[in-house]
Formats: structure tokens, sequence, C-alpha cells
């Protein structure tokens, strides 16, 4: 029965690997087609969410089915809490993924991020990837440093993201009304993903201490 | 033993409602601060938030407690389930009645909604407080059919939020970049707080039919 009950809690942790990497995998992809004009890669990521969504099912379906059939021991249900809160965040990174790839379909053939905005939009995905691959490690090998590590990746972001709206609302921008809206939204898309990454990390870092981050 | 049981069952519950309240009366305020550029009713959101916040704790903490010393039923369980996803969709709608206010701040005393977009997004307004509304009232009795009737409601959101853009990138519109970027914004937040109430709803559905809707 407990080999049962830790092979079902192990592959709980599994899938949350396996979640952190198709998230990575799906943003990785939706910068490119956004910056290359790659509707079928769009179109990927966005057929691809489902997958995130399946893993997500996985994970609630565990954890209720072991609560169920079990009565956890209380660092046990502490450990499925945070599975599932961190199986929320990562399926929010998905959907954000999903709305990066939406905007570039959207002004298709064209490009949606005009040649001023590559530079940053690029350095805000590269942030992005750094911190799904981070959360990917924790999720690995719970690591309380490592969780922390993430706060800093994500005032990272933030800077570029005050950066993005210099450049929309500078008086040089020459896209208009629509290209600008679409620039905003893409920098709170990808500074939503980091926030997720950085609520996960937190759950994390609570598990592993027992103390909230800061 | 069970009797006590019942109390915290019901606790739970109970707080969901009023975290429901709370979010309603949130966003309706932060539409009157942002439609008459009052930032005192805008901080008053602001820093409200941390009532909704402390709610979502308790239904954690009490849903924690109950799976800690109890072992309860599959039907308990399912509801406890449930209200921990509510939690999530209602302290969501809460952070987004704090985005809402803080776009009012942001320009004070300035008005962040130009006279062309009051009407519109009054009536974003008013769903979303039907809406909130609606998922208080499924919360305090549970109900499948209301429960599916929030789906409705959602549709006119989006169609409201596809009038709002016609009006930002028409080209009658005068009020530049910045002012287009925080109509965007202010559409993406009351539809998202639409979208949380819907997920509840949905939840609500299914702890009440063992169906997901539709």
């Amino acid at each position: 029965m407990r080999v049962e009950y830790d092979a079902e809690l192990e592959d709980v942790s599994r899938v949350l690997v396996e979640m952190a990497d198709e998230v990575r995998g799906a943003m990785g992809r939706a910068t490119v087609s956004l910056l290359t004009t790659d509707a079928e890669q769009a179109e990927r990521v966005i057929s691809g969410d489902a997958v995130v969504n399946g893993l997500r099912q996985r994970v609630e379906d565990r954890v209720y089915g072991l609560l169920a059939r079990q009565s956890p021991v209380a660092s046990d249900l502490r450990l499925l809490f945070t599975a599932l809160h961190i199986a929320t965040d990562l399926e929010r990174m998905g959907d954000l993924a999903k709305h990066v790839a939406k905007i570039g379909l959207r002004r298709h053939p064209f490009p949606a991020v005009p040649e001023e905005l590559v530079s940053i939009v690029t350095d805000m995905a590269a942030v992005a990837d750094r911190i799904a691959e981070m959360i990917g490690a924790i999720l690995a090998s719970p690591d309380a440093q490592g969780a922390a590590a993430l706060e800093a990746e994500d005032d990272a972001m933030d800077r570029l993201n005050e950066g993005l709206f210099v450049l929309l609302l500078g008086a040089a921008w020459r896209h208009g009304v629509e290209s600008a809206i679409d620039g905003a939204m893409l920098g709170r898309f990808y500074e939503r993903y980091a926030d997720h990454a950085v609520n996960a990390g937190r759950q994390m870092y609570f598990l592993v201490t027992g103390e909230p981050l800061r």
C-alpha cells in the first residue's frame, strides 16, 4: 500500500516537472513564432496548450485520489497542497504562452513586433525562459535558495517591462495605437508568466523551509 | 466531533460568500473611482485587497485543517477541492479590481477614461457587477442553472470588450497611445474578472451535478 502511495506521490512531482518543461517550450516557441511571423509554430503552441491542461488534470486527479484513498500525514498533505498551487501557476504560464502566440497570429503575415521592440521583447523572452528553467530545476530537486533567486529574475522582468513602456509612449513611436496595444499586452503576458513562476517558487520555498519567503 | 466538523465546513462556504461580496464591492468602488477620478476610493480598493487575501487564507487554513484532522468522505472532499479552486478565482477577481483602481490613480487628477469610453466602461462594469452578484448567490445557495447562466453574461462581456477595441482602434480615436493602452488594459481586467466568476460557476456546476458544464 505504502509503496503504491509513494509511487503516486512521486508521479505528482514528475508531472509538475513535465509541466514546467512544457510551458517553457511553449513560451520559447511562442516567442519564435512572434518574432519570425511563423504561423505554424504559433498554431502548435495554441494546440499544445491542451497537453499542459491535461497534465494539470493529472496532478489534480492524483492528489484527489491520494486524499480519498489514504489519510496522508501532515508533511505529505502540505506537499499535495503545494502541488495543487504549483499546477495552477504552471497552467496559467501555458495560457500566457498561448496569448503571446495569438498576438503574432492576429497580425500574420505582418510582424506583430516592430523593429524597435525586437530587442526588448527578446530580452523579456530570455528572462521568461530562464525563469521557467529555474522553476523546473527547483521542482525536480527542491531547493530554497533557487526559489529565492527567482525573485531577482522577476525584478529584471519588471524593469524590462518598464523599458518597453518607455518605448511605446515615447515621442518616437510611429506605429500607431494598435501596435502599441499589442506591445503593452505582450509585456503584460511575459511579466505575468514570470510572476506565476515566482509564485510557484514561493510555494516551493515554503515547502522546503516551512517559512514564507521574506 | 462531527458537529465541529460540519461547523468548519459551513464556515468555508460562508467565507466564500463573503469573498464574493468583497470582490463585488471592490470592483464597484474601483469603477466609481475610475470614472469620478476619486483617488481616496481607489486607495480604499487597493488597501482592501488584503481583506480578500486574508479570507482566501482562511479558506485554505480551514480546508487544510479539515484534511489534516479528519478523513473527509468523498463528497466532502470534492466540496473542499471546489472551495480551494473558487477561493483562487475570487482572490484573482480582487486583484483585478485593484488593477482597475490603479489605472485611475496613475492618471489622477486627470480622468483615465475619455468621454467616448465612459458608456462602454460603465456597461462592462455593470456586467461585472451582475456576474459577481450571481456567483455570490450561487455560493450561498448552490444552483446548477444559475451557474450555467453565468456563461451568457460572460458572452455579453466579450462582446463589450470587442466593442471597446473598435473604439480604441477607430479612425476617430484622438487620445493617443497611452490612453488607448489604458483602455485596452481596462477591457482585459473586466473581462478576466468575468472569466474568473465563470470558472467559479463551472466548479459549482460540477459540484452540484457531478458533470462538467456543456
